[in-house]
């Protein structure tokens, strides 16, 4: 393994199922006065979903930490299920990475299971891939590879 | 209301329950490369925890970023219960503040119930304070005043 330890470089965000993303959204706008950095529709992970920035980025690294509030498009869709399952709360942890494919290459090297085998495009043009929750002792663990402004 | 906004400086950590601290550190060194910055037990709160460093503390802001790995001392503390009901997991978050009590002020005075009126010892020296889940979508929220360094 040639990918330096340790892997992460920040918290990226804490991924939050709500049931309302625009009540979320004003929620977490009144009561910590957080402010929206981006909002996406992501038709292929099911979600309406909205980045609220905790810190901005700092030094060298392009990625600051988010709060990112999930609320599903469709019922059978994964938040959907754990909305219905768990009800609204802490749904995963994005943790930054200099090189998602290679620390993507040195987790999968320790036995750790993927879910995504390859990068894909991820929030605000990250290149992002998720972690076996199985073998993460129960945290649902993405890997965030943030973009250089332009 | 002259706190000012946001409140949040940082994603300060996140509290993983887990059912054995030593195992659970070997996984997170092992996995991920991360060290540990701080082990304790705290009997009031009913565990055995350890702090890993995520990212160092930056700038004036004398908080880090962690991630908290919470093995319970007895099953009918909080840490406890949240496994017996949902397994290992991610059990809460703690956002940094410059001042826990104002923060506490601001965000009561929105009306958030308080599982803590007046802040108490946390990890690694710092003032901290929870909310409550049942007002905060689910989400238990800690806030943390990080000690200086002396």
């Amino acid at each position: 393994m040639t990918y330096p330890l340790p892997l992460f470089t920040r918290i990226d965000h804490v991924g939050i199922a709500v049931r309302d993303l625009e009540e979320a959204i004003g929620w977490y706008e009144t009561t910590y006065g957080l402010h929206v950095a981006s909002r996406e529709t992501n038709e292929s992970q099911g979600v309406h979903e909205a980045m609220l920035v905790v810190a901005a980025p700092q030094g060298e690294d392009p990625g600051g930490s988010y709060v990112q509030l999930l609320e599903p498009l469709r019922e059978d869709s994964p938040v959907g299920k754990f909305l219905a399952r768990n009800g609204p709360g802490v749904h995963h942890i994005g943790y930054g990475v200099v090189n998602v494919t290679e620390a993507l290459a040195t987790i999968s090297g320790t036995g750790v299971r993927l879910v995504d085998e390859r990068p894909r495009h991820g929030s605000m043009g990250a290149s992002i891939a998720f972690l076996h929750p199985k073998d993460t002792g129960g945290v649902l663990t993405e890997l965030v590879q943030a973009v250089p402004p332009a």
